[in-house]
């Protein structure tokens, strides 16, 4: 052995991974992404193969053996069931649990399982791990290669389950109370009879949804709070948030003129408090360029950041206030136009939404159409500008209601509700533009799409009701929060993080391609002493 | 042999591989783009050394054997020379053909050539393969790399030869139709005593050309369907479709009022439902997201699928409408917004334009000069508005013909009479504007602009005219119909698809040192059996 | 020897490389960005320890001799300390010392140093290499693996240290002129007892001051044009050549009305036509889509394009005039809603800004504050145009002021100044909107701001002269202007482009992570001779 150089074992251990590499090549045909992806990350595979980890030694291949980290992370799901892994997220045990730690040192942190090690690291979750682990329209499926932090088997605790998008629900039904108000009240649906108790009984269904879904999320906010912060930074959810505020003011505006007439506008300034709060935040967040700038977090539904502008606008305008409504008019309009441009033009680094098309897109339709009722209410007449704006949100509905295949990809979830009020909005546009350019095309258009609007908040109920009723499974585990601060493997950061760009998908391929090769620094990385054996057979 | 571990055997390999790539190491000087990018492509070089490949076997480069696949296609144009290649394209060979393939069995199949291979891939051309294959301001340029199917050499059919773009012609001369009778019929001008006899012979001339241009493209629609729908696909020319309705419409606008003064408003309704149904699929393929996402496929040529709503807008104000024509207003202005903005932005991802400036970019000019006009119309005065879009459109005029040099890269083609409606667009705006700010400074600014429309056209004609018939090149072939589905060579698929991104460039510049090392890859993919032979003089 | 083929010195070659990348692999510890990036750049170190390079030689690793023109270049620095440096960016001493030099052939070329080598590299500085080179939100601080062509360590001739920047002292100062006069003047502020004596003082300092600056700039132009040609070229000091126009137009619009009432429209056509040359230049620039495009050169300095043009409308509506300003504001509509969307994007191309927010972001509040009083001045009343202007300021100006941590990364700058002067605008805006809407609420806001802004800019002027007369730092070496054409290592162009670009990044972690085997490259281009010695214990 001495006689030979260091060399010489590389060589040979090159000889050992050569054959890998050429087994690895003869996987290599592309039968579908899954597994072509995992063809370079070998510990991956026993990832997949049992999550659960309980035969995890014996199958291990060999000369991958796995970060002891990470063998310690999965034990301790495992070992320690009787410690809630739900701790983590609670407000008041890991408050309590971090202050008893502090006074009786590692044991207690080791009752907690891997709570102890969450603290430090919980506050910099970062954007990218979202994209990261999470795939989906609405960023709440977790990508194959991820794990949760959760038990994923179990039936999580109610509030760990109730995202913020629940609030979709009082965003549709009470949208609804505003288009039976404006039904019943406009001078060019006076032909279809509407009953004003339409609008009274859907108002007071509404009031009742928003109350009891503010107090459940209050509840999650009190006992759940890392869970709100996680949904706070997830770069969808974060979207969702204008919901609660949007819901309210949508509750003052459809308010049926029975209960009362005038609103106190200091209502109105209680309500754009958050909304102003929450836009400084986000639109700050879009501008500076970090991980949660626009170009990046682009997606249908931050419409929500805007729309909220536009329905305050109109809503204080018809309390009679003069510039507050402009104010928040001139904010949304200016947001309005990047949002508009930015989705409209696909950036290369926004490839979340998948190839068949979602109600997502119908948020598209929401802003131009609360916007020409807005700009009507504080211009005083439905003039060119409400004009060109219903047109924009008549145009793209019907665009995306001709090339939506709207029964492919068809999976339930709560934010479904959020894409019912875009058409609602613009069957209230078109009632508004009714009363001004009366004909029957007018009349047609707003039955049409009243009734469409109407349908289609119904059927959403109805679905949304079995789901909760029969089948149990409105609220399924909230993957996108429980989401684990690390990746598994120490694969290239951007290996999975624009999966759907395929620049990267290129690059990608062409990784894959190179697969073998890189075989051969890991083989140069292992210790002489393994090698030296592979390389006995040439000694001789 | 026995004694040596299959090891061995790839390590020589290895050896021999390792010439290879030292002396491609040496031919590593970038010289040109051409040569460089070929230098790890060593089956290309084949390609272009003999690209009809009669003695093709005699020079391919040890270890690098192509596909049968390719072998086959190359041969199958050279053996049977009798059956023509362009049937591929034909509509009713390709149908039955197909038909009578499923009775005969593989012989019709044998007898067709190549095309048997085509129907399953003729579906999926995708715009990446446009974008691959093709280069220049209009992507109608064949890169170095790519072959077409139909044969280079000879003259094709001459409506395989006719493309879209030819209804350019028709945008050009109806324009002028329009701005003389403009000129003839404004009180700014009238110092000009332009007769209407002008008008009215340049219509006449439209009018019959239009209807040429339409019945040899309808010809060709009948029967070479598959290369009409491949100039559909293409992302450039895809915009030219509009050019047939936005011809149309010019007609209508510029009908001289000896021949009619009442159009009935039919007449705008059946012109704007191809520009409506056009517009649902172009704008829908931009926001989904998918390979025609407007971040991609960004060109100026995208205007023309703007200047057709407020052409059929300024039509639809003349006619007396209302509502109609600011529904197209509208659409026009969100859409030439975002498109504005995506063009000036010049994202990394649009590289298609080269750097010396191009008349394309006139198209800038068209949509605001044209949408000053609409807005002008639908307001009933030439006010704000209208004004704004007309300087914005004075303002990119004069910085393109400051900046744009006419006479580097002057490639004629049929696209450029395209280019040359903008201009007589901004004159027409200008009288208009002179109508309205009558004074010495906005007289000569409209005999200047329109002088040089006319002039520009004129020029145009002329040298049209001596294309068509002395030189007799006015329709080449049209290689960018007729690219093939596959790349010949298996290199990255994204190796040249942003031939003009620097990153990516760079990349490439990467895996072109990487290069050398690439060759490992092959070389341990080889049968142990080859590498035996050349590990010999090793064992010994 | 004979026995062995060709291969095997490259195999054993592999060896000792094999080595040196498990020497590598092992400083693979991503501990600092400075420290990995320099992982596999071996040389760099050298710049890095020893700038100066007196002991150069001794400590270069083995097989990484830098090339010849390098070192020649830096010799060439250091023994040769008679000839000055500046020489190669003084006017006339370049052009006389080429003439000299055709005829005395290359003894005065070596004379003058390096200055031989300048002329044809100095015509082609590209964009790319300020990216390169310089890093910081005004790109001004150079990059730890860069050099100058200056002598960093000592101080420059003060012609060569005086940006353009410096003009940013009479945008704050004359727009605190303007601010003045508007608080004297207006009837909202009438309880204020504005004396018009403020405005009158500070408007002749502003003309004292533009008249100096103005004066030594000229001068700069004159001895040392290659500098002024180099700020030309620079990404970002390009804006600021709008300064000194602005500035212009702010001492014309701030004029006292004790001065002169009348002004000759004159005056506003020479103001205008420098601007409106720049403008072609820049706007041109970022759509032809090369080196400069916007979507590269994205920048919040970009905004000093545009006000130009709100300004210059603003000063010719007050003048009286009605085309010439509606032209301006709409050119100038035009590109700041390009700019805006771009801006707000935050294109993964634009990385240049840090995560510490800066002062550059409030030029954000400049366009819209200013377009706000523009469009007023052009109107005639404070209408709804105006007030979507000037609202979309404030909103931008307090999320902003809440947003920006002004105590991080505090590091003082003459381009300090003109981030004062939005500040200023917004101030003057809201005194404008307060004249028509007046309440409490506007009339504290409107003293708050000019309080704010007036208090700010006199900190800046304390500040200023401080660094002028105490620390005497106000000019420092101006490094912008005198980086090389050609980076010092040939690592890949793009490694450091976007240093910030996550993609880029990545991309650039994973050749870090290849780098190993890229030494298997190097070792394959050896010469023979060398690793046939290594070879030798393989071949006993």
């Amino acid at each position: 052995m001495p006689a030979y150089p260091s060399g010489v074992h590389l060589e040979n251990t090159k000889v050992s991974s050569g054959n890998n590499a050429d087994a690895n090549s003869r996987n290599y045909i592309p039968n579908s992404a899954a597994t072509s992806k995992n063809s370079n990350v070998p510990t991956k595979f026993c990832s997949h193969s049992m999550p659960k980890g309980s035969t995890f030694n014996e199958t291990i291949p060999n000369g991958t053996i796995p970060k002891p980290s990470n063998l310690k992370l999965r034990n301790s799901n495992i070992d320690k069931p009787k410690s809630s892994p739900f701790n983590s997220f609670r407000t008041w045990s890991e408050k309590f649990g971090r202050q008893i730690s502090n006074l009786h040192g590692k044991h207690w942190e080791t009752a907690l399982g891997m709570d102890s090690q969450q603290p430090a690291e919980v506050e910099v979750l970062s954007v990218d791990r979202y994209f990261d682990a999470l795939e989906g329209p609405e960023l709440d499926t977790l990508r194959a290669s991820e794990e949760v932090l959760l038990p994923e088997d179990k039936i999580w605790p109610f509030l760990l389950r109730y995202p913020i998008s629940s609030f979709s629900i009082s965003l549709g039904i009470s949208s609804q109370a505003i288009m039976w108000k404006t039904l019943a009240t406009s001078t060019s649906t006076k032909f279809l009879h509407v009953s004003p108790d339409i609008n009274l009984m859907l108002w007071c269904t509404s009031v009742a949804l928003v109350a009891i879904v503010f107090c459940i999320y209050n509840l999650k906010v009190i006992f759940y709070f890392e869970a709100v912060r996680r949904e706070y930074y997830h770069p969808i959810r974060i979207n969702f948030f204008f919901a609660p505020w949007i819901a309210l003011l949508f509750l003052v505006l459809g308010v049926p003129p029975s209960v009362t007439q005038n609103l106190h506008t200091c209502l109105w300034y209680i309500l754009m408090t958050p909304i102003v709060c929450l836009e400084i935040k986000i639109y700050g967040q879009w501008m500076s360029g970090g991980q949660r700038r626009l170009s990046w977090v682009a997606n249908p539904s931050n419409h929500l950041s805007v729309v909220g502008n536009f329905v305050g606008a109109s809503l204080g305008a018809s309390m009679g206030m003069k510039e507050g409504p402009v104010f928040f008019f001139a904010i949304g309009l200016a947001h309005y136009r990047v949002l508009f441009v930015t989705l409209y033009q696909r950036l290369p680094t926004n490839e979340t939404l998948p190839k068949e098309l979602h109600p997502v897109f119908f948020l598209f339709v929401a802003a131009p159409s609360v916007a020409s009722m807005a700009w009507a209410k504080i211009q005083g007449s439905f003039d060119y500008g409400s004009r060109i704006s219903s047109f924009i949100a008549l145009f793209l509905y019907f665009s995306l209601a001709i090339s939506l295949n709207f029964f492919r990809g068809f999976r339930f979830s709560l934010a479904w509700w959020a894409y019912t009020f875009p058409m609602t909005g613009a069957a209230i546009a078109t009632i508004r533009y009714s009363n001004v350019v009366k004909n029957a095309i007018t009349k047609t258009l707003t039955v049409f799409l009243c009734s469409v609007s109407t349908l289609t908040v119904g059927a959403l109920l109805v679905t949304t009701i079995i789901h909760a009723s029969v089948l149990r499974d409105l609220f399924p585990n909230d993957i996108a929060i429980a989401i684990s601060e690390r990746r598994i493997k120490s694969t290239p950061r951007w290996y999975h993080r624009r999966g759907g760009s395929s620049d990267m998908k290129d690059i990608e391929q062409y990784l894959k391609y190179r697969n073998p090769d890189d075989k051969d620094i890991d083989a140069s990385l292992k210790p002489p002493s393994l090698t030296d054996q592979d390389a006995s057979p040439c000694s001789r």
